[in-house]
């Protein structure tokens, strides 16, 4: 069955916040030698937001870790709830003997600045470079700069997972504005 | 009008990722010097199982940036939506003149292992001690190990705030096992 595929527009990167620190589960794409990769990822934070920097934390074991770590680029895609079964399979298996777009039926689609790709089917793709690895044999923690953002426009926040452990996901809820009781300056 | 207060029991350190790792709002609580702070804090990432490790963003002009720094402890507790208003306004303000504590309503606890206090009206608390600081120049970059962990048994969940940006909050959703399509290790 062809999957829905969310049409993105340019987005700001210093606003990859607002898809990024409600904290969902992404899917990081990658390319090395002619061949993609597709992992699930929990552990990411934002860092700053101009540069645009966020860190991950990504298992070495993880045939992703090379490719990324060698090509110093990853798009770090926001897939939405229709993909969970997606999201537990590309988990589940290992980009050494799989081919995850084939295998999981994702389109990826060429980025603008990375040599990794896009993933069609996702609501927003980060284009990503290396920046820092100082923490990457201590603690498998990389930091990237987002250097292009995509977005999709509609809906205006997509329905995430959020994953918890044990097989449990937290599905985004409602969204609610406050901006009244922020001062300006601390949005 | 007195707050709603978590009782909490003892709860294994190598698990806070159940609560941190669907990326809410947290409260950070430090103490230095015979005093107490509070920050609201977004930006953090659990690291590593065991040792329980979780990454922190904590701008070096916050009060709380050299009260940790030099006390090389925090407890990072998760406030429930009840908190909403008491999140935003310890944004607001500083504890460089402000006694957040006080002001906000909230009652500190004696932890067991760290000299930072718990928030009794939050669901969990978490008490850490700093074991990282070599991005703390460049990225304002904090990593704890979680020594030791409270949290609430019921409900089995809270519901969190994820913050957007733009005074936008997400509010947790319903929770969804999918248990039995991931393969044991990979939980």
């Amino acid at each position: 069955m062809a999957k829905k595929v969310y049409k993105k527009t340019d987005f700001p990167v210093w606003e990859v916040r607002r898809f990024l620190e409600p904290g969902p589960v992404v899917l990081v794409s990658s390319s090395w030698k002619g061949k993609y990769n597709i992992m699930s990822m929990g552990w990411h934070t934002v860092l700053e937001f101009s540069p645009s920097l966020i860190g991950c934390m990504i298992t070495s074991a993880n045939h992703s870790f090379g490719m990324i770590e060698k090509s110093g680029e990853c798009v770090i895609n926001i897939p939405t709830t229709e993909l969970m079964d997606e999201v537990i399979g590309i988990g589940n298996c290992s980009g050494k003997d799989t081919d995850k777009f084939e295998t999981f039926g994702l389109r990826p689609q060429k980025a603008s600045v990375v040599s990794a790709p896009l993933i069609a089917e996702c609501y927003a793709s980060f284009e990503c470079k290396l920046v820092e690895k100082r923490l990457l044999k201590a603690y498998n923690f990389f930091i990237f700069e987002v250097v292009k953002a995509h977005a999709a426009k509609r809906p205006k926040y997509p329905e995430t997972m959020h994953y918890r452990g044990d097989g449990v996901f937290m599905i985004s809820g409602k969204n609610v504005s406050r901006r009244s009781k922020f001062r300006p300056e601390k949005l």
